[in-house]
């Protein structure tokens, strides 16, 4: 069970669209949710957030995505797909993730060190796990 | 002057028409070009590339976008453009630049250590220049 909960909705047609693109395509080898926070104000949010989790200690592994995470390759992110049952990935809003959410999670990495807006983060994202499968599953997406 | 030079068209039009967004946001503050070299092969497309870039010595600084290349801020990208008269970033096609064109680069600066399709990466881009002058320009486009 694969899920990205992030803060928001997403206001461009068009990088909502290419999410849907993504999703759709990973289907016949994933599935993967993505359970929208409403925009409210940090404090709120971050309970929101953590309130979708479940129980520390659970199966799920809770990933956040922040700038000051982790660099990974796609291979190393299809290996963490691959070798995960149930991930839960988390993006913040404008300001980033607050710093009880970020303790809450078993990982953080990031999809780049330069600050993407935060529709953008999920695209790719979704992009990042789609790619990952592809790695996983033998198709010819990803090359190099 | 600042030219991005990619190899191969826009096929997505929602990313096509993200680029087209970002170097209108952009034009009161800077004039980004944006060069297609023709889809071939990977020696043909380098000399087209190398044949866009003028003499080496000159005043221009190249930019390689590579995925081995230096980790940058937002901020540092900012005092990059605010640093250099006229950059021209190379981005190349599904396979990356070939390394003759790597050669003839004064910098290798990467989005990230995923890989990204190279659409996204000319998106990416733009946004990463249009942000940077925001931070120069003191907009509030950049929070963090």
């Amino acid at each position: 069970m694969l899920k990205i909960v992030a803060v928001g909705k997403m206001k461009d047609k068009r990088l909502e669209a290419l999410l849907q693109d993504y999703l759709k395509r990973l289907q016949p080898m994933a599935r993967l949710d993505i359970v929208e926070i409403k925009d409210s104000n940090p404090e709120k949010e971050a309970r929101e957030m953590v309130g979708k989790l479940g129980s520390p200690g659970g199966n799920t592994l809770v990933v956040a995505m922040d700038e000051h995470g982790d660099d990974l390759t796609s291979r190393q992110m299809a290996n963490l797909l691959g070798k995960s049952g149930s991930i839960t990935f988390l993006i913040g809003g404008a300001d980033g993730l607050a710093k009880e959410t970020l303790q809450r999670c078993n990982r953080t990495i990031r999809l780049s060190s330069m600050t993407f807006t935060h529709e953008m983060a999920r695209v790719l994202l979704a992009e990042q796990i789609y790619r990952g499968f592809s790695i996983l599953n033998g198709k010819p997406y990803h090359r190099g």
